[in-house]
């Protein structure tokens, strides 16, 4: 039985290794799930936006959680994001979800056919009578182009619909009054920020943790990050955020492409380049980073001391 | 073999009719389809967004399209929404398309995770690659937020990835460099507007067909008008679509909820009062609508001469 | 005193020419608008968005208002954009311009703050109390983020707040129920659309004229388009658009910059290459197209028989 | 001379009080500015978009300005927006401003013509040329439809073309890098954020100061969490933005309007039943909240004692 206070602290949103044919690297999960976890982290989030869940087809996101669910083994909570575009599809990825035995599922408002506030909150309201897990709010507007209010959140909350947030909305006053009513009413969500370039301001202003996806690439900062805040040491929770705002300059200056091939195609290069990852194989239509864009990654991993100076950069896939 | 010219003229999408458990009302899709037909539309597209594409899980999906296949028998071609976030489980959708029989699929530009014109570009090559059926590109940056651009669908359209184009962009200047650039390299893509309102004008533009929502409630006047346009009789042409314009009234007024409810939420009430559809029902989290939103439909359909002006209107679901 | 029926037919909004110091060229002012006269346009439109009017300061926007009705002279109606930030600095630009003698005034919704309907249509009405002259709406969502609802369009035009639209506004939907509602209530707007490349599909629809930028550089092929939309031979107005189309390939390839100066740019390029305009000089902080930006402008204008095919390009400025 | 060091800690954009007449009420004006330099603001920023700016003629834009530096005096800093469409006409807001005597310009990102980043840039440079004063960027997307980029930013701080950036884009990811980058070239931008319940995380983040137009409302609190901040006391900084949020509330419950004039008109509204302004007119189209908006705010007021707790509520103007 998973606690409600499970889902605090550094959650890293699972970044999913593929091999060259695009069928999952088990191998690869499993070398980066195990040191996130040796880091410290309080729970993984598998299927996320950074995990490719919305490129993933149905069978390859059971196999994504079938290897998440053996390779953590209960040391750590896992959550599963359940997306897809309207209530009943959602719910048929909740179901496979639950089926293979993760702790949480975490899903948006739905996309695609225009709908108003009725339709998310009774979504929300469908989803969780079909499942009995814990069911975390993932807040996307930039993907399915709905801000969630925070009235309707924590009045899902109070009536035990959903267990949390995951707030990736990028709108940090929002954001504040979701943390104020929240714990007006007894705080009955667990509230995440998924902005890992300013979750120290998240914490001071009273965030339950964070859903970094750079915490793949550096989780010890995070975890180090999330006791400092939990002591009290605020510069040091700053200092902390600002060497991982610099790390985050892996994505800042790609070359080849925008948006989601340029942030998650980073994640994946990095981790390749650190040794963690075999490839940086992307899933279709995306491609994998290459040439100026690999040795920018490459530099700042140096220059933050995530590779050694003197490590050369690979050029092509090992295998 | 299905001819290229076949997709041409009235092709609207159909409304898919549900029972009160949300299962398919395959004797109310036999009634509407076989009316269209009877009025002599040019062909079916079946699971587009005024399909509930996006509410239908994948089992639903294809009970819709062994129906609409078996109900047209040949009859007209048979075009199918293969509707999904991401290049791999669009494939998917296709392949279920074509092993249950239709003649063309239609794809939207990926969406949820963001991406630039490359990947929007490398999305079609990649389904077109995976089916053998003529592919058509559904602009609807309404739902997808990405606009297609006129110069990437005529060079696909020239190398013969794209078959034609579903125009629902709202956005008539570029409709109108779509179709003369694609004149200009000799016509390769069949050109379609979705905007029910303005096909005299896309017609008068060059367009090919239409694929109007509208044509659920009223075949007959799409197709008078269609053949008015191929006898260059252009003030019928104006005249028609001044009528079908008051008729998309039904949609017009709904007070009960927004987007996508009350559009097709209207269409449905609609064939339900004229007694091709046993019920409104639709897809959760959308809601039927009811009570004076019923009143309002049912007064433009009278006034419009769509039913008669006596006719009691239905309260509640027959069945 | 202006006939209501004077603000029909082609009414291009006037590009205005500026000498390399900033200051307005009257000289070339005077041959762009005697060339639109003579070529039969119906009225003219000062000081709308292809007329810099956004970039003009107060004293240079009375300066272009004084030379227009000073060349114009009782030709032909002179409207005047008055366009600023908020409601009473509108009606001081509005005061300003009725002190000149124009005829009739274009205004947009209130931009930069944020409002909702009300604020709109107050606005309107302010206006119409400030002056005796006609007012039109000016509905251009894509500077002022604001779209104007039909609704409330017709409503002040029943009321006699608004004499006609000006739709900019690329929805082409809504310019349709504009026409249909307008009708039936015994048309009180005059409805012109300012999309230059689609006035055919317009004026079947019912427009009563256009507002085509593109009528600075042929304005000719304006006029002719609307006589034959008047002698109802829709096959010409077509074909007479699809030139015209062809035409505004000069704003499509600019490669320097993007949006107003791309656009106004390329129209200022073309005026000066043709031998209207003395230079292309742009107004802070845009620059003037150069170079390949220029050949391409040309080569479009000697394919579409507006440049002689042999005429040398003007690599800079004449004065 | 105005020290560089000066335009740090709390600024609050001075909420403009008008009389029923809609003329400068200069008696609120002085009244609301002493109690903000008694509470120890550090300076103060008039013709700020709280200061109604979009909405006021030039002329009452002067008086607004020669109010402020005669009432101020000397005691902090005067900033003045400069707030026009496009570079020219800034440039004369720039110059009216600067022969008011003011100490500093602050300018947005040109709006209503569509642009690129080039005209941003220029403009920037423009306004810089015309003016002897320290000019601040605002970054104000929702207003004017453009991000002011960080790399521009920064470049801009270095070549001394900017002094500083006023930061109301509601992007707190791009705050944090403008912060990371502006320290990375010795810190030549003073960096203030204008997102009053958000302070806590911007000083931590390491912002120069806040813009907080709370703080009209109640500046002692926001100089108390500078001070805070500037001790390192981290849990009374967030305490106390705590305190501010739930003030905040004044804006979020009205129901008579929308955007601007809800949120000003809530400000309005509070200063007068405080006592400090005489009235909460508005500028037009803008109307004075009434009723049960005015009910509500000062409930709020009662409830975070910034009212006792039996004043009576003023139904309508003083004067």
């Amino acid at each position: 039985m998973i606690d409600n206070k499970a889902f605090r602290g550094v959650v890293p949103p699972v970044v999913t290794p593929l091999k060259a044919d695009h069928s999952l690297d088990v191998e690869s999960l499993e070398r980066s799930v195990n040191r996130m976890i040796d880091a410290g982290v309080d729970a993984l989030f598998f299927l996320g936006s950074s995990g490719e869940v919305a490129f993933l087809p149905d069978s390859l996101r059971a196999q994504v959680l079938e290897a998440a669910v053996s390779i953590v083994d209960g040391r750590v909570p896992v959550m599963a994001g359940i997306i897809d575009i309207e209530t009943l599809r959602v719910i048929e990825q909740a179901k496979q979800a639950e089926s293979l035995g993760v702790d949480a599922l975490v899903a948006t408002a739905p996309f695609y056919a225009l709908g108003g506030p009725k339709e998310v909150e009774r979504h929300f309201r469908d989803i969780h009578e079909a499942t009995s897990l814990p069911l975390f709010a993932y807040d996307l507007p930039i993907c399915v182009h709905t801000k969630l209010q925070p009235d309707m959140l924590i009045r899902l909350g109070e009536e035990g619909v959903l267990q949390g947030v995951k707030d990736s909305s990028g709108d940090d006053v929002s954001f504040r009054w979701l943390i104020i009513g929240n714990n007006e009413v007894g705080h009955p969500l667990q509230i995440l920020t998924g902005h890992e370039v300013v979750v120290d301001g998240a914490y001071l202003g009273g965030a339950d943790g964070s859903v970094p996806g750079l915490g793949n690439i550096d989780p010890y900062s995070y975890v180090e990050q999330w006791q400092a805040a939990q002591a009290g040491d605020w510069p040091a929770v700053k200092t902390i955020q600002d060497r991982l705002a610099r790390l985050m300059d892996i994505t800042r200056h790609v070359k080849a492409t925008v948006g989601f091939g340029a942030g998650v195609g980073a994640f994946k290069t990095a981790l390749w380049q650190m040794g963690i990852f075999n490839t940086n194989q992307m899933s279709e239509p995306v491609q994998a980073l290459t040439g100026e864009d690999v040795e920018r990654i490459v530099a700042v991993l140096k220059r933050e001391g995530l590779m050694e100076a003197a490590a050369p950069i690979k050029a092509s896939f090992e295998g």
